[in-house]
C-alpha cells in the first residue's frame, strides 16, 4: 500500500475529527464545507485571513464541553469566537484550529431585580442585553462602539469598554460570575450572584484573557437602573493639545462625567461629511456627557464649562433636546464607519495616564510627519484610552508595512509614558510580539505559567496574545 | 561529638537565619526576642495564638526582597502581616514562619489628581490615605471598620470593603496597581495608572489572595471627590424579615444609596447600652445615607421613604443634622466593641444575594434557638454582606466549639443560597476547612495551581485559605 500524501493525512484527519463532532452535534451545528467555513476565516482584522478545519455551532455549555473534550483528546486547537468583531485579531483561525462560535447561545437565563443582576449565554448581543431589562428602568453598562452586534462573550474575552465606562467601568467591573468549560471538557462555575469569593478570585484574570484559560459560556452581569436624565456638550478647541489638557483638568477637578470622547479635525472632517452631525470646524472637539437630575446636569455642565473656558474654546454648544443629544452622539458612533468611507485605516488602542493626553498627542502629531502618514484620532478621552487611527493606501506598495510599524511606535509610545497597549481590542496577533516592549520575559513567563493551568496542552486561541516565540516554544514542550 | 537535640537543632536554624536577615537589615528591624515576638502571635482573632521564629520590620521593598530571597533559600515559611487586624486568622504565624510585617512602610509616594489616584507604601492606614488626598476634597473609598488602624496591606489582601462599598465597590474595585515581591525575591509591577492590561490581567487574582501569591509592597489607589453632601436616615422595624424585605425592594427599585447597614435587638441594645446613639428599641434598624447635592439627597430619600413605609416601619428618622448623622454612624461604627462589652462573641463573615436576606435571616434565628446560642446581626445588607455575631461564653466549656460548629452552618446556608464564605475578612485559618463546601475539589486544584506558579514551595503564608490537608500535600511534594 502506498503511503498516503501530507494532504491525504490532513485530509483523514479531517475527516475524522468532523465525524467525532457530529456524534455530539446536530447536523446543522457543524460546518466543513470549504466555502462555508470562508465566513469564518477572519474577524474585524480583515488583513489576516486563513479558514479554519471546521466550525462548530453548540447551542449549550453541555455541547461545548462535549466539542472541548473531543478537542482535546485529539490535540486539535480551538479558536473561541463571539460574534467575529474583534479589531486584533483575537478570532481569527489557524489552518489546524475548529472555530467554536458560540452565536446560538443567546439566551436570557435570568432577570433578577432585586439582586441587580441579569443571567445570560454569552453569545447575546450588548445591546441586547440592555434590551432584556429596559422595560424595567435597567441597563447594562459597557457600551462598545459594535454594541448593536458584538456578543458579551467577546465582550469578557476583551474586556470590553465603550463610550459611558468612565464612570461605569469596562466588563471586568460589571461581570460577577461565569460558568466556563476548560479545553478539557471539565465545567466550572466561578463568581455568582454574590460579593467577593472565597480563596483566589480567578474571574478577574478570565475577564479579558482573550480565550486562553476556556470558553465562558453563560455570564452574571451586573445592571443598573437609568439615569433620571442626561446630557451631552460639545467643547471645540483649535488645538488638540489644549484639549487634552482641558481633559485632564476637568478629571484633576473631581468631576466625573459619564463620557468625555475626542475628536480631532480628520475625524471631525470625515464624519461631518458622513453623518452631517452639525459639529463645528476645528482643530478638536470634546462631546462630554453628565447624567442625573435636572439640577444635576445643570451643576455639573456648569462647573465643565467653566473650566473649559479657561482654555479658549472656539465653541461651546450644550444639548438642547433628545434630538440634538442623539444627533451629537449619532456623529461620535459614526466616526470610524465615516473615516473607511474615505481611507483605508488601521485603528489602534492604547491606553496612558490621562495626564499624559497633551504630550502623546503632540507625540503621535510629530511621528505622522515623519512617517508621513496622516492620523486620525477618536477616542475616550475620560479614561486615556485612545483610538489613533493611521490612514493608508492598501493599493500603495509598502504602505501598510510602514502603517504598521508607525502603530507599534504608537503603542511604544503609550507603554513608555506608563500606559498599556491594549484598552479594549485585546492583543490578538495584532500586537503580541510587542507584549515584549511591555513586560519583562519573568513577568510574561508568570503569564504563561497561569495559562498552564487552565490550559497545559496550549490549544486554546494559539498564537495569541503571547509573543509568537514563547507561545510556540510552550506548545511543543506540551506536546 | 554528642548529635544535637531537637531543640538545639530548632536554636541553630534560628540562629542562623537570624544571623542573615540582620546581614540585609537594620538593627531594630529583626525581632527574634522571645518576648517581644508574642506582640506578633496572633491578630484580631484572638482564640488561635503561635509565636513566630522570628519577625522582621522592612522599610522598602528592596529589604522586602532581601528578606523573602533568604527565606527562599533557606525554606523558610513567611507570614505577611499588615496591621494585625484580620478576623479569619489570615496573619496568624506558625512556629516555624518569619512574620514580615510591612508597618513602617507607610509612605505616600505619589498624589496625582489629574490621574485621579494615590500610590502609597501598603503599611499606610486606610483613614490615612484619604487624610493624604483630603484637603484637596478627594477620598479613598473602602471604609472597614477598622479602618483607623488596618493597613492598605491588609485591605489587599482581604479585598476589604466596608459601609460605603455598596455605591463604590470594594478594595478590587479601587485597586489599579501594585508592586509585588514574589516569594523568590522578585519585584513585579502589575497594573498601573491606566485602564486594562495586556495579556492576563493578574492584579485580580492578587487582590484578596490573602498573603499567598507574594508581598504587596506598593500599591496604587484610585481616589474620588467627596460628594456634595450625605444624609442617613434611621428606619426600624418589629421584624427581622421585614427589614430583609425593605433592602431587597430598595435594591430592586434601582436606587443605589451609599450604605445600607442592618442591625438587630440585640446590637441595637448593646450599642445603645455603649454609644448612647439614641436609637429606637425596635427588632430591626437600617440605617440607609445617601449623597450628592441637597436636591438629590431629597429626592432619593424620598423614594426609600416611600418603600419602607409600604413595610410598616415602627420609626423613620432622617438626620437633621452634620451632628445628628455623626451620632447615627456613631452607633454602627461601635456595634462591635459595645457587643465585646456584653459578651464574647464570634464574627462570621459571608456574603449571600440581596433578595435571599429574609430567608437567611429567619433561618438564622432558627439555628440560634436549636444551637442555643444567641446571635446578634450587625452588617452591610446592600450588598448582601453579613456579619452575624454568635455569643458565647468562654469560660463554659464547649461554648466555643459549639459556637464554632453554628458558624460553620450559618457560612454553609451562605453558600448553599449562592453565596460564598467570606466577604471581606478572608479564609484564614478559620474557614479552610469550609473551602470544600464551597468549591469541588477540581475547582479548587485550580486555585491551588495558580499558587504553585507564584510560590512553588508553598512557603508563603502557610497553612491559610486552602484546606489543610491539601495544603500540607502540596507543600511535601513541593520540598
Amino acid at each position: 500500500m502506498d503511503m498516503p500524501s501530507p494532504d491525504q493525512t490532513v485530509l483523514a484527519k479531517k475527516a475524522h475529527i468532523v465525524a467525532r463532532l457530529r456524534a455530539v452535534l446536530p447536523l446543522d451545528a457543524v460546518i466543513e464545507d470549504e466555502i462555508e467555513t470562508r465566513a469564518y476565516e477572519c474577524d474585524a482584522l480583515t488583513a489576516y485571513r486563513c479558514p479554519p478545519l471546521a466550525a462548530v455551532l453548540p447551542s449549550s455549555t453541555a455541547e461545548v464541553a462535549a466539542v472541548l473534550k473531543i478537542c482535546h483528546e485529539e490535540n486539535v486547537p480551538v479558536v473561541p469566537r463571539g460574534a467575529g468583531t474583534s479589531l486584533a485579531g483575537g478570532a481569527l483561525p489557524t489552518a489546524d484550529s475548529v472555530i467554536l462560535g458560540v452565536a446560538r447561545m443567546n439566551d436570557v437565563l435570568e432577570t433578577d431585580y432585586e439582586n441587580r443582576l441579569v443571567r445570560v449565554q454569552t453569545g447575546r448581543t450588548n445591546l441586547s442585553v440592555s434590551g432584556a431589562v429596559e422595560e424595567n428602568d435597567f441597563f447594562y453598562a459597557p457600551d462598545p462602539s459594535s454594541q448593536l452586534a458584538c456578543a458579551i462573550a467577546g465582550n469578557i474575552a476583551m474586556n470590553s469598554g465603550g463610550a459611558h465606562c468612565l464612570k461605569y467601568g469596562v466588563t471586568t467591573n460589571n461581570l460577577l460570575g461565569v460558568t466556563m468549560v476548560m479545553m478539557d471538557g471539565e465545567i466550572v462555575e466561578i463568581g455568582g450572584g454574590h460579593l467577593d469569593a472565597g480563596g483566589l478570585d480567578l474571574l478577574g484574570v478570565i475577564c479579558g484573557s482573550e480565550g486562553q484559560l476556556g470558553v465562558v459560556t453563560e455570564a452574571t452581569l451586573r445592571i443598573l437602573r437609568k439615569p433620571e436624565g442626561a446630557r451631552p456638550v460639545l467643547i471645540g478647541f483649535d488645538d488638540n493639545q489644549v484639549a487634552g489638557t482641558c481633559v485632564s483638568d476637568i478629571i484633576k477637578a473631581g468631576i466625573l462625567p459619564v463620557a468625555i470622547e475626542f475628536m480631532d479635525r480628520p475625524c471631525i472632517r470625515a464624519t461631518e461629511a458622513f453623518a452631517g452631525a452639525g459639529y463645528p470646524d476645528c482643530e478638536a472637539l470634546l462631546i462630554i456627557e453628565v447624567e442625573g437630575s435636572e439640577q444635576e446636569i445643570e451643576v455639573q455642565l456648569d462647573r465643565i464649562v467653566a473650566i473649559a473656558r479657561r482654555h479658549n474654546p472656539v465653541e461651546i454648544r450644550e444639548s438642547g433636546s433628545a434630538e440634538e443629544s442623539a444627533k451629537i452622539w449619532l456623529g461620535r458612533k459614526s466616526a470610524f464607519g465615516a473615516m473607511g468611507q474615505i481611507n483605508d485605516y488601521m485603528c489602534l488602542d492604547g491606553t496612558i495616564p490621562v495626564s499624559q493626553l497633551p504630550y502623546v498627542l503632540r507625540r503621535i502629531s510629530e511621528m505622522s510627519k515623519e512617517y508621513g502618514l496622516d492620523v486620525g484620532n477618536v477616542f475616550h478621552a475620560g479614561d486615556g484610552n485612545m483610538h489613533p487611527l493611521i490612514l493608508f493606501d492598501a493599493n500603495k506598495p509598502g504602505d501598510l508595512e510602514l502603517c504598521e510599524d508607525f502603530g507599534a511606535d504608537i503603542l511604544r509610545l503609550c507603554v513608555e509614558v506608563g500606559g498599556c497597549l491594549t484598552g479594549e481590542h485585546g492583543v490578538g496577533i495584532e500586537k503580541r510580539d510587542l507584549m515584549l516592549d511591555q513586560y519583562a520575559p519573568e513577568d510574561l513567563e508568570i503569564q504563561m505559567a497561569v495559562k498552564d493551568v487552565f490550559d497545559p496542552k496550549w490549544l486554546l486561541n494559539p498564537a495569541k496574545v503571547f509573543p509568537l516565540a514563547a507561545s510556540h516554544a510552550r506548545r511543543s514542550v506540551s506536546h
